[in-house]
């Protein structure tokens, strides 16, 4: 197998070595940007180049991003001037909609490949049609922008997206919610696919209000019990955990002669029915829960790498079976006015609590070398071996140039 | 000798060496956390485990240190899951008074010995048992809680503290101040036994509004001169000044043609009389002065490391020969109206100013080696040696894992 | 040569290796500290030694300089004390003209050339008169405070100024206005300097409201078109350009199809006549262009090295010819009434933008290998080579002692 961290070989020996190495991401992949929604199309400069609105930059596995949407397509170029490396989105001057130039001297890229094609300071430059700017894939669908951050010509996008975010018959919702995290992308991943951390969730405002079963955990989870690791050549890549499978712990000891409960489980009055989800894991950065936050609805959830110390956490909800545009918009209303604020401030923020609580442990300490894992963390050292193995290549540091983060 | 380093021999050659090392302090050492009163009975969850009260942890050493209060005894174990690492006291959940559960995934530890006894998520989970928190031994005397940070069996706290603590027929309050302060704890401990940093007390609004005498400084303070090294085998070990000894400097030249003095001096009218303080430091943090900051009342300090550049200031005050419950009360009354707010706030708080002014050069610079010490240093070279070579063993920054101080 | 880096050899294989390594700065130079009017004449403590006004303090090339008027000279000394390092301008005690007194233990040193005359808490020190604050030369000129960061007997200060300066029958402002700016000062020095860099400039407000001809850029300026090198043995050494030489860029393509232009060019009606400036660059770490912002007035600017990552960026200007103390007055009030606030504010400022944005490129990543020059740097690439032979010793980081800038 060819070394994924660039022919340096990872200093840790572990069964997921790459895994630890991969702080920044895994390259030659597909992330997803944002949501189509939040990105308009192009403004252009007046005459004397003033400053455009509808530009969107994105801190992806370290590096700054600059995304333009022409005539409907999402274009996305590095956003650091080839000349004397400033960012482009500092003070962003579009004469057409299919350029961006340089608000420093005026070199001018053309969007959709990066290529320089006028200095306007200096239009005799040799450099024009020779250099220009890292041009990112891009693709977008679902809803969502995608890029491809890596080097030569990319996979498809299906390779690198949960299964059902592209079924036949899914409505996927054209609008979605994130927020940049203050911990590793892995800590996220693995917060998110954990089943034991179900605990945390018990006490979640959005399983009170709705009455949601919610186990304390799943146990002994694993291969042919409950998990099984999809990897059959072209597709997706993943680790999928059926929750109705393994052991449900609804109630347990806590301390000695203190037995405590799940708050609500399936059957009892009052209490939502078909809630027990399944869920997936995906290469890179994507999870499904099917069904969740109610029956019938799927949530994805993303944990894009910003940088060693941050992720992007998106999510986005979809539904099978809806028919004709009535239905969809009713769902979609649906979302709007309740799921879409409920699902992360009363569910997903216990999650966010968790990844930032982790990060002083793995991001800052020794963790990987000091954790004591149990029982249902073995689907977690699954999804480590199975990306440490199957990921693309190490983000090396050094590839991580953004060292500012302009959104913050 | 026992290297001090585990093992890792010293780069600085200097008489003082292991001193210059132990930015993060000496471990296997007794030292106060805090005082009782600022930590109630533990508190109990709820059925569904929902946060308590009445937890405290702090960063001694570089490591954090969860406190609870368990029948009136203070335990005190290791702020660091086991099983992940976050904090245990991000959400404490405590079934009972004797137990700490993780928030994440409900591991249980017992809280006077650390130990692993139920895991929520996975009741049969091997580890129980087997595994736990470091548990650290605690002892509750003259109002503070003290914490042995080091390894194996911990010698007497009696050690560990200055001599008149634990004297027969003295009245210790059972409060006191603290804050953290920005410097190094060994910049604290030499502003504090400094004989020629008395300058920067002349202008104190505690000196003034109570016509303290305070000398400009005392020079020629040296062994059998005013200073005596206490190294007596298996008590207290620590440098004694006698303030009447040595030389004290009441008026001096400021500069040439401009002859400065103390603003009083004993026996002038109205000056507060019997202020001639000795002043003693001890291993591994502590001061006595006495008497501070009126006749008859001895002032304790103590600069707890807790990371290598902040240390806790924490201060108490005591009276000697106090009998029965009201002259005691009468006491207390006395310096929580007066001394507690005073002293701190018109006296010392000069010191927090000198220690961290004097962080650039010691703790980010090069002062070890650039320093020019004078004469009435001595005192503190003296303390330097003593520490150097009686001190415990040097905490290695890679044992001060923790990064976060939660409390700030 | 010489090695510039004290011996250690440069690990950039550049034509301006030295340039590169001198992230902070060149030693042994004269740099512009403060405008003379930012200074009065010393302050003297009161008979307690309490704080005085009237001094002040300036981190250059990462030295914090302290610097106090004394009968009408300045002098200037190493804001470290001696003893233990602390700041003497944190409480700065002062009981003569004179001196300068460390308020923590009364160290006192002359200011005139930093030697320790007394100690207030140690009168028979046998360090007096032995040691003493390093003392840096000074000067006072077109009022400017000067002062020499370097060893050794330093050079004429004329060599280190813009020839303009001080040139015969010329009016300098006696005050002026500077800022600390958040980039390397080679960035800054570059900016300043770069006839690409007009092009940010024709939406300056300043350019706009006072309808000042301004080229988008000049091309094809190099060694005798346009360019000349200074370096005639004693005087100053520098880069000169004459802007009405190389090729004035009055209109370009910014895009296919899309024609740009100035905002005004000269001739045109109501734009400001006789603006086609000179602009020259001189080590240390000045410019000076002839004329802005009006016909007849000189621009002088300076970016003087903080530390690695930050700039002093001053300003002040003069006029040639004026004759007797009305003609100066009225330019000096037509200074403080516009160009003294117009100038930074709706000019410059836009290059504080440019450098600032410049700084993640070169301050933090890999810009001086990454960038892609044109041919308008020529001018920059002199500059580069020129300072890189001829400018002093670079500044080793380990003698920018100061973290910390008391100013923010
Ligand atoms: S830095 Fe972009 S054109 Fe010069
Ligand atoms: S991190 Fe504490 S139980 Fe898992
Ligand atoms: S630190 Fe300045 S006199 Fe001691
Ligand atoms: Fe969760
Ligand atoms: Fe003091
Ligand atoms: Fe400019």
């Amino acid at each position: 197998m060819a070394n994924k961290s660039g022919g340096v070989p990872s200093k840790h020996s572990s069964p997921w070595s790459h895994y630890i190495d991969a702080a920044f991401g895994f390259r030659d992949h597909w992330y997803p940007a944002f949501f189509g929604d939040e990105l308009e199309e192009a403004d252009v400069s007046n005459a004397h180049g003033e400053e455009i609105a509808n530009i969107r930059t994105e801190v992806i596995l370290g590096e700054r991003i600059l995304f333009r949407r022409v005539n409907g397509t999402v274009y996305a170029v590095e956003d650091r001037c080839r000349h004397r490396g400033v960012t482009l989105a500092a003070r962003p001057e579009c004469y057409t909609a299919d350029t961006i130039t340089c608000w420093y001297h005026g070199f001018t890229y053309q969007m959709n490949d990066g290529k320089l094609t006028t200095v306007v300071t200096d239009p005799e430059c040799p450099h024009i049609g020779k250099i220009g700017l890292h041009s990112y894939p891009t693709a977008e669908r679902a809803g969502i922008v995608w890029v491809y951050v890596g080097d030569g010509t990319p996979h498809p996008l299906e390779n690198d997206v949960q299964p059902e975010l592209f079924e036949n018959g899914i409505t996927v919702a054209p609008f979605g919610w994130s927020k940049v995290v203050n911990s590793n992308w892995r800590i996220a991943a693995e917060n998110a696919f954990d089943p034991g951390h179900a605990y945390i969730h018990r006490n979640s405002e959005l399983v009170i209000e709705n009455k949601v079963p919610t186990v304390l955990s799943n146990t002994n989870i694993k291969h042919n019990n409950g998990m099984e690791i999809v990897d059959v050549g072209d597709g997706p890549i993943g680790v999928k955990i059926h929750r109705a499978s393994g052991t449900p712990v609804w109630e347990a000891d806590a301390a000695e002669g203190v037995r405590i409960e799940a708050r609500f489980r399936p059957g009892d009055p009052g209490v939502m029915e078909g809630m027990v989800p399944d869920i997936s894991i995906w290469l890179p950065a994507g999870v499904a829960v099917d069904p969740f936050p109610a029956p019938g609805v799927l949530q994805f959830e993303w944990f894009v790498p910003v940088d060693e110390h941050r992720h992007r956490y998106m999510m986005t909800w979809a539904k099978r079976g809806l028919e004709g545009h009535a239905e969809k918009e009713s769902f979609f209303t649906e979302l709007r006015e309740t799921w879409l604020q409920d699902v992360p401030e009363k569910f997903n923020h216990d999650d966010v609590f968790a990844r930032e609580a982790m990060a002083e442990f793995y991001d800052e300490g020794d963790g990987w070398e000091r954790e004591r894992l149990y029982g249902p963390d073995a689907v977690i050292t699954s999804w480590r071996r199975l990306v440490s193995q199957r990921g693309g290549t190490v983000q090396d540091s050094s590839r991580a140039w953004a060292r500012r983060d302009l959104r913050s």
